[in-house]
C-alpha cells in the first residue's frame, strides 16, 4: 500500500553524476536546490566528515558508524565472512550471527580488508612527463605503467614497510587525469553481526534487481588494528580501532522526494563510449558473452547433476556467471528497449559539429575512430583466447607462470599484478580455488570452452592459437597428468622458476607454457591499442568537457572504484504507462510475499513482530508502518554496494544495494526517467535490530537520532 | 510515465455502493464531501436530468448524447451489431463503421433494444398481501410469482397493445422490497459509429481485466421511433428518437482524486451473503464451475481442431466460457488472497451479537441457517444436472417441450419466462444457434458432459436422473435421428403441441420428454427453496439494515439489473506493496503495447497522430498527452459495461467498461482499498473521432464543452 500514501511526486530530477569529491563545489547550485545542507566544500575536503567516514572493503562500499571502528554494510558484501564462520551446528547463515561484545567478534578471513581514503594528489604531470609523440602505442603505455609503478612505490614506502598504506594510481577521464590515491588497509576485520539470510538476503536471486524489494541487506563487521594503532595482521592482541569519525544514524526517516547523498566506491561505467563501441556491445560483445555464461551453466549443471558435493562447490561459481548474466541479458533488454546507439548519435553528431566549429586541428576525431575500431577488433580475439581457456587449472598455470617469469625482474620492473605486494593475492586466489574445483567439472567446461572456440569466427581466433591447443575430445587425458588440482602442490608452484616450468611434464604447466608467447602477443597489441587510447581518448574527452563548459556543465568521470559522491531524491518510477513503483516498501509487504519456500522465507519472530504492529519509533508517519526499502534517482553502479545513503545532513538514513531492472543500462547512459538505485530504509535495519534480533549492544554503540516524540 | 505525474494520491474514499436513485438524498453528506455539485435529489429523480438520459441496452448500460436519440456505449456492447453488419468486403470490425448521416446508419440487429426507464412504484405490499404464515415455499413462491405476472401484465396492457413498454418487478434486499419498473422499449435499434477493433479492443482478451489498459471500448447506436414517436418495429419509415434529455460531454478534462458518479444497471452482486456461502462459492461451487468451464473449453478445442469453420463457429461461444472461466478464477484467486470468509464471519459474529441485544424473536437466524444449507444442496443437484445435460440439442428440445406444455394453460397462468411476451426472445434464441451448432462439437461436448456427471459425488446426482440419461458412448446414435440441427426444422417445433412431442421420434425431443418430470422435480424444489428463502432473507435483511441503521450507516440492496447510481474519486491502488497502478494511461501507452500482433495492433493513422503530438484541446495539461483510461473507486459490476461517468457537475466524462483483475471479488466483498473500475476517458474517444475518424459529423452533433483556452 505504499504507493497510495505518497504526499506528492515531484518532478523527478536529472541526478546523472559520480562526482569526485573535489568537483563538489561546482555543484553547489544544484546541491541547494534539491535540499543539502551540508556545504559542499564540507563534503569535498577528504579529511573532514562525513568523508572521513567513508570506507572501502574492495568491491563493495561502507562506512564507520562508531567511533571504535564498527563499520556497516551490506549483507552480500560480508557474505563471505558469515559464510566461512558457519558450519552445520552453528548455522550462521540460516540462523544470522551477533556478537554481544567485542571478545565474540569472528575473524572476517584472510582475504578481508578495510580500505579507508586520505590522501588524493593529482599526478598527471608527472606520469605524463617525458612522453613524446614519436612514441608507439606500446611504449607510450609502458612509459604510463612505469611511471605508475615508481609513484606507487614511492607512496606506499613513504611510510615504512608494514602494509598500513596502498596506494593506487586510477586514470580519471580514460586517460586525461591521473590521481594517486592513499588508503590506509585494515588487516584484521571481524563480523559483528549479520542478521539471517531469510532477511538479509529475503527475495534471493528471483528478486535480484527487482522491484518491489524487501531485503535487510545490511550487516556489520568491525576494523581492528595493532595497539599502536596502526594496520595490524589478524592477531588476538588487536583492538578496535578508533575511527577518527562516524556517521550518525538518523531514524528520522524520509519521505518521498526528499534530498539524499550517497558516497562510496562505484566501479565501472562506460558513459562516455561512442555510439559504435554501444553498437558493438548491444550487436556482438554482450550477445556473445551471454551465449558464453549460458552454455558455461548447462555445461556445470550438467557435470554436477546428482552430485550433492559438486552442485555446493560450484554453487558460488554458477551464482557468480548467473548473476553476470543477468546483468548481461538486462543490458541487452534496455538496449532493445531504448535505442540508446540512436541518442548517442545526435549527442555525438551534435560534438562533432561543436567542434568542428571551435576546433582548428580536428584530426584527433579521425584517429580516435580509428583506434577505437583497433579496440573492438582486438577485444574480440581477447575473448576467443578467453573461450579457449575455460579451465581453472589452466588459468592457475598461466598465473603461477607468468609470476615465475616476472621473478626473475628486480620487483619495479615486473608487470603490474605480478609484483612483491600482489603476492598475497595471488596466494589467495590459487588458495581459494579449493572450495569451487572438481577435476571432472573442470574438464566438462575446458572441454565445451573448447567447443565453442571452435565455432567462433575465424578471424577472431588469435594468430598461430588453433594449433597450440588441444582438441576439445584429447582434454579428458590432461586430469590424470596434473598435480594443480591439489591445492598445496598448486601453491609450491609458486616458489619454482621458469625453467622448472618449462621442464615440467604437469599437463596444465605444459599447456600454459606452450600458449605464453600467444598470450604476450595478446598483451603486447593490447599495450599497444591502449596506449593509442590513452593517448587519444583524453584529447577527446578534454574536447567533450570543453564542450559541457561551454553549455555550462561540469563533467564527472566514468567510475573506476574511487571515492565518488552522487544526490539524487528519493523517487518513485514508471516502468510501464499507467504504473508506478515505489519509492517505499514495507514491512507488510515481507508477508505479502513470504511463501515458507525459499526464498521467501521470512524468520517467525520477523512475521510475529508485524502481526503485532510493534514498529515503535520506527513507524513512519505517512506510510503507517515501518518503511523496508526504498528508491532514490541517485547514480550508482556495482560497487556501490553497501555505500552510506545520508539524508540533507550528512545522517545515515540508508545503504545502497542495488538498481532496478530498467536501471541496468544506466552504465552506458543514465536515464533519468527510469534509472533507479535501491536502498535498505535504516528504519528497517534499527527496527531488526532492536525488535527481532536483540542487537541492543550495537543500538547503544551507534550515535542514533530518534524522531522527536 | 502517467503515474509519475500524479499530482497528489489522496485517500481511497470507500465509495461502495450501488445505490437505488432515490436513495441518494440520504447520502447528501457523502457526495457532498468528495465535491458532487448536482443536489441529491435531483439526481434521485428519474424524470429529469440526467437521470432521463441513462439507458439500458438489456445487459449493457448506455446514455443519450443528443436530443435525436444519438447513444454512446462500450464498443464491446455494441460488437453484435457491427459483426451483422460486417463482410469480407466491407470488415467493419477491422476497419470502423462511420455513418456520415442518418441516412447510412445500419441496423443494430433485430434482437436490439434500448430501455428508458421511466417508472418506478414500490409494490411490495400489492406482492405481500394475502401471504400466510402456514404457507408452504413453493405456494409461497407461486403467490409471489403470480402477483408479479399480474402486475406485470397490468402495467405493459395499461399503454395499449404496441410492446412501447416493458415492465418487471424485481425483487430487492433478496425480497423485502419489490418494485414495478415501466421501461420505454425501443425496437428500432441503428449503428452509428464504431472505430476499429484495433481501437475499440486493444489489447483484447490479453488485457481483459487488467491494468495498464489502453482500450477506446466506445461505440455509438441512435434509437428510431415510429412518426408518432412511440416505439416501433425496425422500418425505414421510422425516425430519430426525440431522446427528452441527454447529456452534455466535457472534455476539460479529470485529474487524480476529482469526484465522480455513475449511473448504469448493474447486474448481480451477493454483497449479503453469509459466510457459509462464501466457503461454498469459494470451496465447492467455483471450483467445480472452472473445471466444468476448462473441460468444455478442451473438447470444444479438440472437437474444431483443423476446422477452420469449426473454429469461427464456436468463437464466441469459447470467448464466452473463457470469460466466465477467467471471471470464477480471479474469484478463486481473490478468496486466496484474502480472506472474506473470515472478514465475513467477523461482521456476522457482530451483527449477530447485536440482533441477540435487540430482537425478541432470534429463531430467524436459524431458520435462515437452515434454508440457507437446503439452497446449497439444491444447487448441488441443479449443477449436476446442467453438466449432464452439455447439449445446445437436448437445451432447445428442453425449451420448446417446456413452451409447449405451458401453452396448454391461458396465457396468465403460464410459467414467467414461457408468456406469450417471451416468445420473441424464444425465437431469437433458437434462431442464433444457426451461427454457433455443429453436430460433431455438441456430441463431443454433449458425451463428455456425462462423462463428467458420472464423476460427481452420488448424493449431488439428483435422483433417478442416472437411470434416465443415455450412456456417453451412445450418445452419438443420437445425432442421426434428430432434426434439431437444422434451423427451420428446430423453429417449426414451436409450433406443436405436446402430444406431437410425446409421439416423436426425434432423439432429443424423446429425451426432453423422458427428462421432463426430473426437471420439473427439480424446479418444485426450487420453487420450494426460493419460497423459504423469500420468506426468510427479508427478514434478514429487514435486521440488517435495523443494525447498520443504528449506526447511521444506510444500505443498499444487491445488484438486480435496476438502475442504480455509484460515486467514487478518479484514484489509483496498490496491487502489492511499493507498486501503484494508475489512475490514467496515456497513448503513448498504445504504443508502448504495440507489437503489430493480435491484440496488439494499433491502426497506423493511430500512430501517426501520436507520434506528430497532434493533442489539441484534448491535452491533459498534467499529464502533457492525451489520457486513454483511467480508474475509479466506484461500485460496479457485470451490466455496468458502458455506463455513463460523470464529473461533479452531472457531465459525461468518460465510460465504464471494465474492472481490474484485483477488483473481481468484489462482488462478494467491496475492498476500498484494491476494487477500481476502468473507465475510457472521453478525451481519448473525442480525440480519435477528431484526428483518427474524422467524425465531424457526432462531434457536431453532440454537446461538448471544451477547456477554456
Amino acid at each position: 500500500m505504499a504507493g497510495l500514501t505518497l504526499a506528492s511526486s515531484p518532478l523527478v530530477q536529472a541526478d546523472e553524476g559520480q562526482w569526485q569529491p573535489h568537483q563538489l563545489p561546482q555543484l553547489k547550485a544544484e546541491l541547494k536546490r534539491i535540499g543539502i545542507a551540508i556545504p559542499a566544500e564540507k563534503l569535498a575536503d577528504l579529511s573532514k566528515h562525513p568523508m572521513t567516514a567513508i570506507v572501502s572493503l574492495g568491491g563493495c562500499s561502507a562506512s564507520f558508524v562508531s567511533p571504535t571502528g564498527l563499520v556497516v554494510t551490506n549483507h552480500h558484501c560480508a557474505y563471505g565472512a558469515v559464510q566461512r564462520n558457519s558450519s552445520a551446528e552453528k548455522n550462521y547463515i540460516a540462523n544470522g550471527f551477533l556478537a554481544k561484545s567485542p571478545a565474540q567478534e569472528l575473524p572476517a578471513g584472510p582475504d578481508s580488508r578495510m580500505y579507508i581514503t586520505d590522501k588524493v594528489e593529482n599526478v598527471t604531470e608527472q606520469i605524463m612527463r617525458g612522453i613524446t609523440p614519436s612514441m608507439s602505442g606500446k611504449q607510450r603505455h609502458e612509459h604510463v605503467e612505469n611511471r605508475i609503478k615508481n609513484l606507487i612505490a614511492e607512496c606506499e614506502q613513504a611510510d615504512g614497510k608494514d602494509q598500513a598504506y596502498r596506494c593506487s594510481i586510477p586514470s580519471f577521464h580514460r586517460g586525461l587525469e591521473y590521481y594517486r590515491i592513499r588508503q590506509m588497509m585494515i588487516r584484521d576485520v571481524r563480523l559483528v553481526y549479520a542478521p539471517s539470510d531469510k532477511i538479509g538476503n529475503y527475495g534471493g536471486e528471483v528478486d535480484n534487481f527487482e522491484w518491489p524489494r524487501h531485503t535487510g541487506d545490511y550487516a556489520f563487521l568491525r576494523a581492528y588494528v595493532g595497539k599502536d594503532g596502526r594496520p595490524a595482521d589478524p592477531s588476538p592482541d588487536n583492538v578496535p580501532y578508533q575511527s577518527k569519525d562516524f556517521l550518525t544514524v538518523s531514524a528520522q526517516g524520509l519521505k518521498n522526494g526528499d534530498p539524499i547523498l550517497l558516497a562510496g566506491y562505484p566501479g565501472l561505467t562506460s558513459r562516455y563510449k561512442l555510439p559504435e563501441e554501444i553498437r558493438y556491445a548491444r550487436d556482438v560483445s554482450y550477445p556473445a558473452r551471454a551465449f558464453e555464461s549460458r552454455s558455461d551453466i548447462s555445461v556445470i549443471e550438467a557435470a554436477t547433476a546428482g552430485n550433492a558435493e559438486g552442485k555446493v562447490r560450484y554453487a558460488s561459481v554458477v551464482k557468480g556467471i548467473q548473476n553476470r548474466l543477468k546483468k548481461t541479458e538486462g543490458l541487452l533488454a534496455g538496449f532493445a528497449r531504448k535505442d540508446i546507439a540512436a541518442i548517442k548519435d545526435a549527442q555525438d553528431a551534435e560534438f562533432r559539429s561543436w567542434v568542428a566549429q571551435h576546433y582548428a586541428d580536428k584530426d584527433f576525431l579521425k584517429d580516435l575512430d580509428a583506434v577505437i575500431a583497433s579496440d573492438m577488433a582486438l577485444t574480440e580475439e581477447e575473448f576467443a583466447y578467453s573461450v579457449a581457456s575455460n579451465s581453472d587449472l589452466l588459468k592457475s598455470a598461466r598465473t603461477l607462470y607468468r609470476l615465475a617469469l616476472e621473478n626473475q625482474k628486480p620487483d619495479a620492473e615486473r608487470k603490474a599484478g605480478f609484483q612483491q605486494r600482489d603476492l598475497p593475492f595471488i596466494t589467495a586466489r590459487l588458495s581459494r580455488l579449493e572450495q569451487s574445483y572438481l577435476p571432472n567439472v573442470d574438464q566438462a567446461r575446458f572441454t565445451a570452452g573448447l567447443q565453442r572456440y571452435n565455432k567462433l569466427a575465424a578471424k577472431t581466433h588469435p594468430q598461430g592459437l588453433d594449433v597450440l591447443l588441444p582438441l576439445p575430445e584429447s582434454v579428458s587425458a590432461f586430469y590424470p597428468m596434473t598435480e594443480l588440482g591439489d591445492t598445496v602442490k598448486r601453491l609450491a608452484w609458486l616458489k619454482k622458476d621458469a625453467a622448472e616450468f618449462r621442464a615440467s611434464q604437469d599437463a596444465f604447466i605444459h599447456l600454459a607454457v606452450k600458449l605464453h608467447d600467444i598470450g604476450m602477443q595478446l598483451e603486447d597489441r593490447r599495450q599497444e591499442v591502449d596506449g593509442n587510447l590513452e593517448r587519444v581518448i583524453p584529447k577527446y574527452m578534454q574536447a567533450v568537457i570543453a564542450w559541457k563548459q561551454s553549455q555550462g556543465k561540469p563533467v564527472y568521470p566514468d567510475a573506476n572504484s574511487t571515492l565518488r559522491v552522487t544526490y539524487g531524491t528519493v523517487a518513485p518510477y514508471s516502468p510501464r504507462d499507467g504504473v508506478t513503483k515505489g519509492p517505499f516498501t514495507t514491512v507488510e509487504g515481507i508477508v505479502e510475499k513470504h511463501t515458507g519456500k525459499t526464498p521467501f522465507i521470512a524468520p517467525d519472530n520477523l512475521l510475529a513482530a508485524i502481526k503485532d504492529k510493534r514498529y515503535g519509533v520506527y513507524k513512519d508517519s505517512v506510510l503507517g508502518t515501518v518503511p523496508v526499502n526504498f528508491l532514490s534517482s541517485a547514480d550508482t553502479t556495482g560497487g556501490n554496494s553497501g555505500s552510506a545513503v545520508l539524508n540533507k545532513n550528512g545522517e545515515l538514513i540508508g545503504l545502497n544495494f542495488d538498481s532496478t531492472y530498467e536501471s541496468i543500462t544506466k552504465d552506458w547512459y543514465f536515464d533519468s526517467a527510469i534509472t533507479r538505485a535501491i536502498h535498505v530504509d535504516i528504519r528497517y535495519m534499527l527496527w531488526v535490530m532492536q525488535e527481532v534480533d536483540h542487537a541492543d549492544n550495537l543500538l547503544k554503540e551507534m550515535r542514533i537520532r530518534y524522531p522527536a516524540k
